[in-house]
Order: structure tokens, then sequence, then C-alpha cells
């Protein structure tokens, strides 16, 4: 699997424009595009640094994975997953990390925000962090 | 405030050598470096992704805010905290910061890992998430 750089972090946020508002206006990034996944149940903003993106997410139904997030967290907010980008085809990395012994949430990828092909790993193999494994199918 | 991109990303492990085993064996990436910062009571193993690092921390006493966060989450790891590479001065930004009314943990900047000068803002103040201001004092 080829690693080329840090795709996105993703934060999760009890309150989306309350967190917008201090990216922008207390560390003036800017927020370049806002965005409902549906089948994720989040609403996200997107910032750019660098290299890399921020990914702000806000959970829009109790039982997404970022409202359980917040509620296991104290119900306040954190730094909930890095997102790799690879550039030999997802399908192929979740191959490898499946042969290397590494448990996965995601079998096969699926769509995410920005019409990336997405899939995460699953904590328990990997020391704790939820790694997501994207790359841009356009710029394959 | 100036933040050019993200210089690393402080993921906390419960066993460091265990965790340099899956970045470097599972998803084929390098360690380069390993060092022991006395100040915050952690040992860390740095590795390159693109333009950031991940800088994996396990604490060495039970009063580490590494520990702390470990112990907080279950006893397992998670990524702790996003560092932001400045580069107009990490006691410039800590002054932008106060005055537009961000709670934070360092009042000035102190040595952190790789000779940086760093600081953390509080998480109260950020929608939760710890965040670092660096700077490389060879940069400037």
């Amino acid at each position: 699997m080829d690693i080329s750089h840090i795709e996105h972090i993703g934060i999760a946020v009890p309150n989306l424009e309350e967190a917008i508002k201090f990216y922008e206006e207390t560390l003036g990034l800017k927020c370049f595009a806002i965005e409902e996944v549906a089948d994720q149940k989040v609403r996200t903003a997107f910032f750019k640094v660098g290299q890399t993106k921020i990914e702000l997410l806000e959970g829009t139904a109790p039982e997404s994975a970022i409202c359980k997030f917040i509620a296991g967290n104290n119900g306040r907010g954190g730094i909930q997953h890095i997102a790799f980008n690879i550039t030999d085809g997802v399908a192929n990395g979740l191959a490898e990390m499946s042969e290397k012994g590494c448990a996965l949430i995601d079998k096969a990828p699926r769509k995410g925000a920005e019409g990336l092909d997405i899939a995460f790993l699953h904590p328990k193999s990997t020391c704790g962090t939820l790694i997501e494994l994207c790359e841009d199918p356009a710029k394959k």
C-alpha cells in the first residue's frame, strides 16, 4: 500500500457553525465547502491547511458515529479519525491490510465526502486510532 | 497568525513498540526518530507522511497528559492533538489567540520534541480539540 500524504483529519464537533466560527475567526483558516453526507449521518465543513484538509464533522442523528464519539467523550468534540491518501487503490489497500491481520470496518470501498473512495480500518488493530484509507477516483 | 501546514499529529498509544510495529509493518511507514521528552513525560516515535509528521506518544509516568488521555479513553490509544506550523512566531500567535478570547494552556512558548518552539491552546476554547502551535526556531 502506497501512502502519499494525510488527506484529511476528521474532527468531531458538537456544533458545526460554532466550530466554523472558531476555525475562521480565531485561527484564520478559510472554510471552502460544507457538505452533508447522508450515508454517514454527518454534516461536514472543510478547510485546507497545506497538503491536508481539516474536516469538521457534526452528527445529524444520535446513531451516527460522530454523535457516539462525542457522547463517549463527555459531550466534547475531539479528533475522531485520520485519513491517509493512498495511490494504488483502496480495495488493494484493504486486501493488503486484511492479509497482514488488520481488522477492517469496511470490507470494500464506499463513497465518502467529496466523492472519494473510502474505507475504515478497525481501531482494535491500529492501537486505538480510527484510520481511514482514501483515494480520489478522478486522480487514478 | 500565519498557519502554513499541519506540522504533526500527536497520537497517544499504550505501548510505543507495539505501535511502531503496526505503523511500520502493517501501514508500511518508516520511523525516523525516537525521542524521550522528559519535560512532558513522554517517549515519542516519528513518521513522515507527506508534509506532516505522525508523532506516536507513550506516557512515561501516570501524571503525564498521555497517560491521562488513555485512562480517560478506557485504556485505549487515540489521536490526542493536532499541531499547526506557524511562520510568524509562536509568541505572536499566542498573543493573537489570547486577544481573540481563546484560553491558553501555555502563556509562553516552551521547547518540545525536535527542538521546536511549542504552545498549546486550551480545548475549552477550540470546540474540544487539543491544538498546538509550533515553529522550528532554526527556520525563522
